[in-house]
């Protein structure tokens, strides 16, 4: 698809369109960079949203904390498009920031058995959708080192559940304990993980 | 991970585990076959399983209706870990079935502007957690055919929503109107497809 991927001809280009009601409704507005308060914006919640452009992370709190949702470019018409866990139900997305080093083709993750990258270590530069399937022994993982790219790890098989975004170029790709992979972090559970698309 | 995966040794082999409370509590059973319909195994529903071996398809209702669930080999303690859309909550699996010809490498599907296979078609032989991102010009498929290997494809991107389990050994792999996606389809939007991992 290189040849057709409008995004391959202007990487770099970022546009989300979000909606104070479900469905594409009610106050709209365009953002091509990051946004740490949407109330600063006079939305009080986001409810539907646009991605056209880029890779995106949603945050259920502002200043970019608690639950974290990967957006990709497509339609998000209400809230359980994009959140992961029901088992902690949230319907606010209060900010969201771009993804720079998303990188599909380069993509590679260091998974390791242990926190502070100890342990059986595996080099990922695919999408799995059951570690386990693959080979990895349980339904663990102990810390993370992304190398090049930007990717998702998710606490259910088939990316679902929880979500945590892992990048190069945020703490110098170093997540060495389960607590780092987000502010919402509770569990090292993780059993599927993907490289994010730009 | 060729050589380190199991499955790759047992091909043909499958194995799930499912338990009438959540968290692995409860009655238990084993399956390493298809269930049209658990009540006549004494299971009122299933609120946790464990894929042990193979890829599986879960239904909302008995005789493989319904919502569809893909299942890959991991853990999943509660409905959420394998529901798909919140937008229609439904925290029942009746019925399961597993899945013969995923093959992770050798796939290929070829996807359709419209119904019966017309219009603009792009071969797919890669994962896809957003179409447009890749070039697909809109949030809709309107025919699908599956050359080979196991798919499942994607009501919004990020695989989430509403899931739809094609195989190239069903239907003779061809799905030429949304409505054969599944019993339960009830649009042409998918935003997201990708491989099903044996």
């Amino acid at each position: 698809m290189a040849e057709t991927n409008p995004l391959s001809m202007r990487m770099g280009s970022w546009k989300i369109t979000v909606y104070d009601q479900e469905n594409f409704q009610g106050k709209r507005m365009e953002f091509s960079s990051s946004c740490p308060n949407i109330m600063e914006c006079g939305f009080d919640n986001i409810r539907s949203l646009k991605v056209e452009c880029g890779a995106w992370v949603g945050y259920e709190h502002t200043s970019f904390c608690g639950q974290q949702f990967i957006l990709e470019r497509g339609e998000y018409p209400r809230w359980d498009a994009w959140s992961g866990s029901n088992a902690y139900h949230v319907e606010r997305m209060m900010s969201f920031r771009l993804i720079c080093c998303a990188n599909q083709k380069e993509s590679k993750l260091m998974v390791f058995e242990k926190e502070n990258f100890i342990g059986r270590k595996w080099d990922m530069c695919d999408d799995y959708p059951s570690l386990q399937a693959m080979g990895w022994f349980n339904n663990e993982v102990g810390s993370m080192k992304v190398m090049c790219g930007a990717w998702v790890g998710y606490q259910y098989p088939g990316y679902r559940g929880y979500q945590y975004i892992m990048e190069c170029d945020h703490h110098g790709g170093e997540y060495k304990h389960w607590r780092e992979w987000g502010s919402h972090a509770q569990t090292c559970q993780i059993q599927s993980i993907r490289r994010i698309q730009q």
